[in-house]
This record gives C-alpha cells, structure tokens and sequence, in this order.
C-alpha cells in the first residue's frame, strides 16, 4: 500500500512537527449529515448499519469529502463486544443502547465468551478493509472500541446509567467478580483492536465515557487498569514499533497524570477542562486531542472561530495537539457550522507551527 | 438565644479544633426515611411541603432525631428564588423540576423582579425561625440556594438539561444577557440568603449543581463570579463577622483553586475528587465538605465501614472536614445504612483530631 497522503494526525499523536494542527471531530460520521440520514434510513436500523461493510465504509468516507479532515474513523458502535458475547445490543428511537440480556452474577460473568473478532465481529474489520480500500491513503483510519469498565456499565446495568448503582454495587460489595468481568472485557477488547489492527486501522482510540463517574481510586483500579491491559496486548506493527493510541476518559480531568502514565500515546480532553492547564500537567509525555465544547456548535459561526481559537491559543505553540471537539457532535448540528469549526482551524492553527 | 449545644460543624468550617469530624449529609431530610414520606403524603405535594412551614420544621429536625448529626438543613429546594420570581415551579412524579415560564429573550430578563423574600418566599425565613426554635441549640441550621448559574440554567432550559445547549447558548451568542440575567440571580439569591440568615441560620451553601458542565473560562465568568457576588452581598453577623459560608459545585475538582480564591469558609466536594489531594490543593485556605460516593450506601454496611473510613484517611489529620456524601443521598437507601456512615464516622474520626 502508498503511504498516506496526509498523516499530520499521526504525526501529533506522537508530538512530531506538523505544518498545521490536525482536526477531526468524534461523531463525525453521524445523523447531522444529510448524507449520513439517508444511509441510515437505507439500512433500516442502526445495528444494520453497523454490521454491513459497504455501508459503513460509505458513512465512515462521507465526512471525508465533504471537510478538510485529517482522520476517518470507523464507523461503528463502543458497544461491539458485548453484543458479541451474546448480550443482544438494540437501539430504540428516541432512546440509548440496551441490552437483552444483563450480566447479574458470577455464573452470567464466567459464562460469558471472549469473542474471536475475525467471527462473531467479522463485520468491523471486513468494513476496515474496505473503507482502507476506498480511502485510498488520504488520510489515516481510527479503530475503536468502548473501555472495559465503560462496556461493563452497559451490561451490568443493560443500557445507559445516571448512578451507575448495579455496576459500582458490584465493583464495591464483589470487587473480586468484577475484577473477573473487566479482564474478559480487557482481552476481548484487545482482541478486538488487534483484529481492526490487522485490518489496516492506523491509529486505535479507547472510548472511557463513563470512568468520570468513579473515584480517583475506583478509576485506577477498575478502569484506567484495564485500558493499560488492552494497550499492552496490542500487536506490534510490522516495523516493531506500536500503532499509536488514544485514550479518552469523559470527566478524567483531575486523573491526567495518571492516564499519561498509562504508556498511551494521547490523551482525549473533553471540554471541561483549559487545554493549556492539560499540558502543562502532562503534555512533556503524551499529545492530547481535543476540546472543543460541542454546544459551541450551535453559536454563530463567528463565535465558532473565536472559541477554535481560544482552544489554539490555550494550547500554545508546536507538535502534540489533534483538534476535536470534547465530545461527539450532537445530530442537530449544522453542517456548515461544523464546517467553519474545521476551516477556523485550518486558518488559525499554521502560527501555532511556524518554523516546524 | 442560649449558644449552640453542638457547634463542631461551625467550628470544622472554620478550620478550629474539633474533637471529631462533624457529619451531615445532603437531602438528610427526605425520601429515603419513612418519616419523612408519612409527612410528604399529608402535604400532597413537594411544593406544599416546601412552602409550609410547620411541614419543612417537622421533616428538617426529622434526620436530627433519627441519627447523632451534627447540622441539620432548611427542607427546601435550590429553586424557589426563580418560582418566587414568577416562573412557575412544579415537581411531577419521577420527572425532575419544571418551570411554566422559561426565560427566551432580552425582555424576558429586563422583566424579571427581584423578589423580596419576606414578601414572595416569606415561607422560607418563617420555616427558618420555627426550625430554630423547635431544634433549641442541639446542631447549627444550613441555610441555602442554588447559585446564579445554575438556577440560570433551570430557567432557560424550563427544567433539568444534559446539554444545557440554550443556557450555553445564551452565554456563548448573547454573553451580555446572560451577564443581566446572573446579575439580577445573584442579587436575588442574596437577599434570599440574607432573610434566611436574619431568620437565623447559622451557615449557608450555595449548590452549583451544573458547573461542572462548563469550560473553565466559562466557569469563572458565568459560574464562580456571581457565586462571589451573592458571598459579597451576605450581611454581617452582629460581632461583625460574616456567617460561614460553603460552596459546592459538582463537578467542579478541575477549578478548586479558583473556589478557593473566592471568599467562601468551605467548598463542597463530589466523590471523583480525592479528599486528600484537594487539602493539598487548597486545605491551607478552606475546609472541605465532603465526600463519599452516594452509591456507598447501597453496599454492604462492612463496605459503607471501610469507605467512610478511606475518606477520613485521605483528609487525615487536622481540622476543616465536614463530613458528607459528594451529591444528595438516593430515596431508596436503607436508613440503617446512613446510620452505619454516621457512626463510622463517630467512631473512627476522633483518631484524627487527637490532641485538638
């Protein structure tokens, strides 16, 4: 295969120069694109999308063709692998994921498969070949997949949790069975990752949504842990050396030091937290990708320009920033407002690498 | 009025020695205990309970009978500063607050009256002086309010958000009306707090629920400063000392400086946060409230033990912890659970303030 055509998003991951800051938004292949909406409608279910290739590689390129992006990524769900151990994953309208059946005791946990990606999720690295195909090198390709402890909320609570009452009940009155769950989760994760690796993804991202809703202690031992189990089981490249990995904790802002520990490449931010302040704490160790609030998307366009530029500035100077925002953009969004976002920083960011 | 009988929560907020940590929890008064259910039947609804004052005495002094706390807190609701400015509040069954009129443009906000609180929230100082007189000195009474920000958000969103995408909005194309409308909160929110400390309270807290959920420019601006300008407005006691005062905003761990830089005695911590590395942070400047995760007390009472006693570790020795939860204790907790916190509290706490 060519080399890439544009690996500037690479590039930063590992804080090397770049001409410009690179952007690409979570989400990006989603219901606010017209494009997106009749693909969806096409298949007919969210879950149908998900599992068919072709259909993914073409939601997964929209974005593509339509911004300046300097990454795709995969187009699929964080909640992949358990619907692969026979847990039943459906999305109603209206509301979030849910589960058929739910993980309710140590029987449920020890019963529970590790999957073999190249079978039960054959589907995501079949869509990985063929958007690596139809991408034709533009620019590099994200896998992903949801954290352990995020895919345990899930099942152990069989959809989306305000309190996460079943889940931390098990972490605090069985830490042991818990311990058993997130280590499935973490080689099956793994496994996952090392299949879209094989695949041809060129960077892999693991999506922590709910680690900000533990303790300081609760996140090392029962989250942060098991996504540095999933990290050291990735598969060297041909070269030798590691596919480059993102790791985004939501609300993981008071634990950055020890995410940067945790041999990740770059750390996801979402907007709660200056940019700046990040990288002063960490930034001599990882890159850090963000941060954009999401609802500044709804402002005017010039005030989308201004808040782009804030982040810029908050950042300051040289190599291990990826623009993003601090969270998926919402299906309300404007297209043309998330294109201004992308355009601002095109525009603005070349200062921020001059001399590179 | 004779002194307080037990005035160690005073004491703790004020970083002066205690022979133990001093323990109370937030919505103390409430669901969880059958007492207090009997009463909310008699009243009908939340709002009726909230706005009669023999009602909100009997519930407030309810958790004091039932456990060795050491404050009790007015039974009422961070909302009633925007009722009484005519918005309508209502509580419907397992829904959150609702408002009947939402705050949707510049006239909306010139409109808006200041409310005197001995005339439209005339129940809340009158539940104050008949809960002062029936808790005859045993503990302090808390008195309290939402802050500007986060009453703001109820007021634009009519009810609870999870993306706050028209408070946001406001702040981010029209940051000067939102400015007007904070400004006209926080001078409400004052006066309310001053009727409330007139009527006799011993301390106050501002609740910022929903500060956490923005940037930390935007928390300075829209959030941290008019909680300011309510903690500047508060009177002065008679001995020319202002009444101890704690601020909590959930989600707010990434900005503990800033609140510290603010005036107020004490924040208010949520349990992502380790107690022991905010004292690092500020504990040289506040006392710390907080902060063992709610959903503790779904545990076993051996685990709700060795939690409560992971908290007092981390703060370790020394003056300025109140004890608490991080947020409001759930309705479904068992009531012989709080009671296990409160007296692992009493038990392992002196141990820390030896020789005080």
């Amino acid at each position: 295969m060519e080399p890439l055509k544009n690996d500037s998003f690479l590039r930063a991951l590992l804080r090397q120069p770049v001409d410009r800051t690179p952007v690409w938004m979570m989400r990006q292949a989603g219901r606010y694109l017209p494009e997106y909406r009749r693909v969806r409608e096409q298949a007919g279910s969210f879950m149908n999308l998900c599992t068919n290739p072709e259909l993914a590689c073409e939601v997964t390129i929209q974005p593509i063709d339509r911004y300046r992006l300097d990454a795709a990524i995969l187009f699929s769900d964080i909640l992949t692998v358990p619907d692969a151990m026979g847990l039943g994953l459906r999305f109603l309208e209206g509301e979030g994921p849910r589960f058929d059946k739910v993980i309710a005791s140590a029987e449920d946990i020890r019963q529970l498969p590790i999957p073999d990606p190249e079978v039960e999720l054959r589907y995501v690295p079949d869509a990985v070949r063929l958007i690596k195909q139809n991408l034709h090198q533009r620019v590099p390709l994200i896998g992903f997949s949801g954290s352990p402890w995020t895919l345990a909320t899930y099942m152990i609570e069989g959809g989306s949790s305000r309190e996460f009452q079943k889940a931390k009940g098990l972490m605090y009155d069985r830490p042991e069975l818990a311990h058993q769950l997130l280590g499935k989760l973490a080689d099956s994760v793994a496994a996952y990752l090392n299949a879209q690796l094989a695949a041809g993804v060129d960077a892999v991202m693991v999506f922590d949504t709910w680690g900000g809703a533990l303790t300081a202690e609760q996140y090392r031992l029962f989250s942060l842990d098991y996504a540095q189990r999933v990290l050291d089981q990735l598969k060297l490249r041909p070269d030798g050396r590691r596919i480059p990995a993102i790791l985004f904790t939501k609300g993981g802002g008071l634990w950055l030091e020890a995410m940067a520990d945790s041999g990740y490449d770059a750390l996801g931010l979402d907007w709660t937290i200056d940019i700046g302040a990040a990288r002063s704490r960490v930034g001599h160790r990882v890159a850090l990708q963000g941060n954009l609030d999401p609802v500044v998307l709804y402002a005017s366009q010039e005030t989308i320009r201004t808040e782009v530029g804030k982040v810029l500035a908050s950042f300051g100077h040289g190599s291990g920033h990826v623009f993003n925002l601090g969270h998926g953009v919402h299906p309300a969004i404007d297209p043309e407002h998330v294109g201004a976002m992308i355009e601002a920083v095109h525009e603005y960011s070349p200062a921020y690498h001059a001399g590179a």
